[in-house]
C-alpha cells in the first residue's frame, strides 16, 4: 500500500527483525553507522537510543552494546567453569569479538578466532569498543577462513571450541549440520568441550530437536541450556554443551570477577529445562 | 513525515508496543477482534498469525494464546508447590483468567478473583477459551472491585494471594505501592504467601529495586524469581514471592500434570538470580 518514498523513510527511521512471519522487534534509528554488503552477507551497524550500537547480519540482530553480556557470558563461562584446565580455545564465527572478550578473562594460553568475513572484523573494530583490545591481546590469533574448512584441515587440538555462528542461513548454514560436528569432534582434546548457540527455544524448537537427534549420536554428554537475551527472538536463547568426558554440573572453578550475568547459581539453573524442552540431550 | 492516511493504514495493519522509547515489539494484525475504551482503560484483542489472540490493555500486551503458559504457570505454581496446604486463594487483577486456570488445577476450596474492570471479563470471556470454564467452576467467586479497596475491607484470610496486575500506570498503579502490600499482609494466614508480577528485570530494574526496598520491611522472605515470557518486554519477567513463614525452596508437593513450562527443576532454577539482580530480596 505504501509508496517508495514512504518505504525509504521507514528504512531510514527504523530497523526491524521479523521473529515469525507476523511479529518481531523494532529499533528506532538514532543513526545508521554502517550499511554494506560483503562477499557473504549484508552488514549493518545502527545506533539506537536504548541499546546503543547494534550489529545486524542479513537483517538479524547479532549483538548490541547494552545486552551483549547475556549472550557472550552464557556462551563462554559454562564451559570454563566445568573444564579441568582450558588452555587452547577455538571460536568459529564470533567476528564481533564478544565471545573473545569473555574468553580472555581467563588465564588461557591461546585463543584462535576463525571468522569467514574480514569485513565483519573491520566493521566491528570500528564500532564495538571491545574487539580491538581483544585482537591485540598476545594470546589471540585471528584467522580469516571458513570455519568448516578450518576444522577439516587443522591438525591442532583444542580444549574448548565455541560455535558462535549466525542463524542456519547464509554463510553459517553448514555450522548447523551433522557433518560439521563430526569434524569438530576430531579437533577436541579428550576432555574437550564444544559449545554452540542453538537458537530460540520458543521459535526454533524444531531445529533444536533435529540438532539434538544427531548430536546424541556423536557426544556422550549433550546438555542444552538457556539464557535470556533481550534482543534475540523471544528474549531467551538456547545453547548446547557437548563433551564425552566433562559434565557441566561438576564445577571445577569460580568464574572471574566483574561479570554482569553469570555466576555459579545461574550456571546450575541454566541447565534446568522447562517441560516443553525436556527429553532433549543425553543427560535428562 | 507520514500522512494521516498512512497512519490509519499502519494502525489497521499492525500493533506495536514500545519497550523503551526507541524499541519494542510489533504484531501484524490478521484481524482486529475488539477495540474499545472502558471506564478504566483501552481494551484491545487482536488476532496474530503466530501468537493467536492477544489481549492489550492501554496498548500493553497482557497475554497471548501462544505464550500465556510461561507467565501464568510461573505466577501460580511456585507458591502452590511450597505452601503446606493452600485452600483459599485470592487473585487481584488477572481478569483474563489465565492465573485462575492454573489455580484450578489444584484441589483448593475457594478462589476469589477481584478484577476492577467488568469489561475485561466480558471481552476475555468472548475471546479467550479458558476464562468461561474457570468462572463456571464451583470453587470460583468473581468480584468486580478495586483490588486495593477489597483487601482494605475484607475480613477474610487467604493462604495465597496473587497480584496479577498490569504495569504501574492506569488502574494498577496503586498495586505497586507499599500501602497496598501493608494491607495485603493483613489478609494472609500465618503461613500465607503473596506472589506479584514485578516487571522486566532488564527494563524495569529501578522499579524492582524500589519495590524490594519496602517489601523487605514488611515480609521476612522476599524472594525474586524470573521466567521467560516471549511477548513481554525483553522476553523475561520478574516475580516476587513474599511470606513470613514459607520458604520457596522447601518444596512440599509435586506440580500437577500437563504443564508446558513449570517443573520442580525450573522452580529451583527460577530463584537463582544473575549478578545484576543480586542483593535483591532478604534470602540472598
Amino acid at each position: 500500500m505504501s509508496t517508495k518514498k514512504e518505504n525509504r523513510e521507514a528504512v531510514l527511521s527504523e530497523e526491524r527483525e521479523y521473529h515469525s512471519q507476523s511479529s518481531g522487534i523494532f529499533f528506532k534509528l538514532k543513526r545508521l553507522l554502517h550499511r554494506d554488503r560483503s562477499d557473504y552477507q549484508k552488514i549493518e551497524v545502527i545506533e539506537n537510543e536504548y541499546f546503543g550500537r547494534i550489529l545486524l547480519l542479513d537483517g538479524l540482530v547479532q549483538t548490541s552494546e547494552r545486552d551483549e553480556f547475556f549472550y557472550h557470558e552464557m556462551l563462554v563461562h559454562p564451559a570454563f567453569v566445568s573444564h579441568p584446565s582450558p588452555q587452547n580455545i577455538l571460536v568459529i564465527g564470533g567476528g564481533d569479538g564478544g565471545a573473545l572478550k569473555e574468553i580472555l578473562r581467563w588465564p588461557i594460553k591461546h585463543s584462535c578466532l576463525v571468522e569467514i568475513d574480514q569485513q565483519v572484523i573491520d566493521v566491528c573494530q570500528e564500532y564495538f569498543p571491545w574487539l580491538l583490545p581483544s585482537l591485540e591481546d598476545d594470546r589471540t590469533e585471528l584467522v580469516i577462513a571458513d570455519g568448516s574448512e578450518f576444522i577439516a584441515k587443522t591438525d591442532k587440538k583444542f580444549d574448548v571450541v565455541f560455535i558462535d555462528s549466525s542463524d542456519p542461513a547464509g554463510p553459517s548454514a553448514c555450522l548447523h549440520e551433522r557433518d560439521f560436528y563430526e569434524k569438530l569432534k576430531r579437533c577436541l582434546n579428550p576432555e574437550g568441550i564444544a559449545v554452540s548457540q542453538a537458537g530460540s527455544p520458543f521459535y526454533h524448537l524444531d531445529s533444536i530437536k533435529k540438532k539434538d537427534a544427531f548430536l546424541k549420536k556423536l557426544f556422550k554428554n549433550v546438555c542444552f541450556y538457556t539464557s535470556p537475551v533481550p534482543t534475540y527472538p523471544g528474549g531467551s536463547w538456547c545453547f548446547v554443551f557437548l563433551s564425552d568426558e566433562v559434565q557441566p554440573l561438576k564445577i571445577k572453578r569460580n568464574p572471574p570477577r566483574g561479570l554482569k550475568y553469570f555466576n555459579l547459581d545461574i550456571h546450575q539453573a541454566a541447565f534446568s529445562l522447562p517441560n516443553f524442552l525436556k527429553n532433549l540431550g543425553s543427560h535428562v
